[in-house]
């Protein structure tokens, strides 16, 4: 029996017609469909694909055993976490000895700060591994902006909110355009970091990019607490005929 | 009569299948389509749709009336640009005038360096504008690497092989992973930005991502020249478990 390919297919930022023909393909025609999700969620993963599995399609949902209750840098937050990708590799195995492909579902791009990764590299070698690049979720939010991100010699720098204040202070203060991603529980400190580099009125704040709740908002006018799914974005204004 | 729309469709890195299932279905349905070319060249927006339009679909190719005879600062490359930028768009205002709709080609995603922002800026406010995101270049060169580009809190950088060297070293330097784009003759400048930075062994060279002469290479084994579409990349190492 020959072994199966396993697929890490990229959804794209939320919007089910835009994920990509060959992984709107590769879902429809999947016998076997894995994704993460917290403990007792859908999984927003799952959710993108809504109706496009095959009748019969087995669904291997992975289940986080910790997402935010333990902070990033307690030691037990990595063996948790490296036991939970070593359990999901050898449950992907499994499958793929039984001669069966696999898909599984990435948010966004897979390769581009995505959880699959932390499975692809633990199976390379293994099985044969076939990656479909996806529309990231930031070209979603600058697309909602209404505005180009990057002209001419722009640099665009793509930085997580989780860096600390006077790293992103200094990202800030030294690119023409930004994207920051991972907010979540992080925008007081970028709120001190864009004042730190004077570019608050520069900023805005992008919530669910092509998702039905999709907003747009000046940063200056964010008050309260953000979703999950936010970008911060800073256009750039460079060289244009 | 309702003046039409004009679609900015985002086409992908350069494999039909990789565009989406929007562009897809905005494409195949189109009664107009535009797209930027070189004069005398079939144009590689165009070719990648190929098989996709429908018949009788009108199409409207915008040759740019310069690309590298002139260089970028020389005031006469700006000039030209403007005049076939407006012209461009007042063909377009045409069509839609006439209650039709118009798709334009764009390769990758329209708003991350593309040309069709040129006609996005000088529409906006006169006609009913619709952008769909695409999957950039750089996502498939990553994709292409076999490898993710950004673990964690890496810092990813995107730069235009068109900046000074001083510049090119300094970014390069400061950032844990990287992107440099529009390489075409910049190549020796990059090479020695990349060795005064001290990375040159950590880059890679992706030429045409996701198209049939897709090619990976390191890039200390680059020599003589590279095609237009060329990606350096370095990747990131950031924390994972
Ligand atoms: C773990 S990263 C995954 C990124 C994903 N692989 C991609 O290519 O966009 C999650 C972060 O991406 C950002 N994000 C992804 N999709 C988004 C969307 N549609 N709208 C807003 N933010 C999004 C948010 O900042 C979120 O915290
Ligand atoms: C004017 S920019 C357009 C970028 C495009 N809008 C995108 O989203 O990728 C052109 C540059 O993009 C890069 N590029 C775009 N697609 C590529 C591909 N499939 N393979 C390699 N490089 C690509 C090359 O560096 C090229 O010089």
């Amino acid at each position: 029996m020959t072994q199966g390919t396993i697929y890490g297919v990229g959804l794209g930022p939320g919007s089910q017609d835009l994920m990509s023909v060959r992984a709107d393909r590769l879902i429809r025609q999947a016998s076997h469909v894995a994704y993460f999700r917290k403990k007792g969620r859908t999984g927003h993963a799952r959710s993108i694909v809504e109706g496009l599995l095959a009748e019969g399609a087995v669904e291997l949902p992975m289940e986080y055993p910790v997402t935010t209750e333990i902070p990033f840098d307690d030691p037990r937050y990595n063996e948790l976490l490296s036991a939970f990708y070593a359990r999901s590799v050898a449950q992907l195995i499994e499958i793929t000895d039984a001669g069966r492909d696999v898909v599984v579902l990435c948010e966004g791009d897979p390769f581009f700060y995505g959880s699959f990764m932390h499975l692809y590299t633990r199976l390379q070698g293994r099985v044969a591994l076939s990656v479909v690049p996806g529309i990231t979720g930031m070209s979603a939010a600058w697309t909602a902006s209404a505005r180009p991100v990057t002209w001419g010699d722009d640099v665009l720098t793509v930085a997580m909110g989780t860096l600390p204040e006077d790293a992103l202070a200094e990202r800030i203060a030294q690119t023409d355009a930004l994207v920051v991603m991972k907010i979540g529980r992080q925008l007081d400190k970028l709120r001190r970091a864009l004042a730190r580099a004077g570019r608050e009125d520069e900023a805005w704040l992008i919530e669910y990019a092509a998702m039905p709740q999709e907003r747009v908002v000046p940063f200056t006018e964010v008050s309260g607490s953000v979703p999950y799914f936010s970008i911060l974005l800073i256009h750039g204004n460079g060289r244009r005929p």
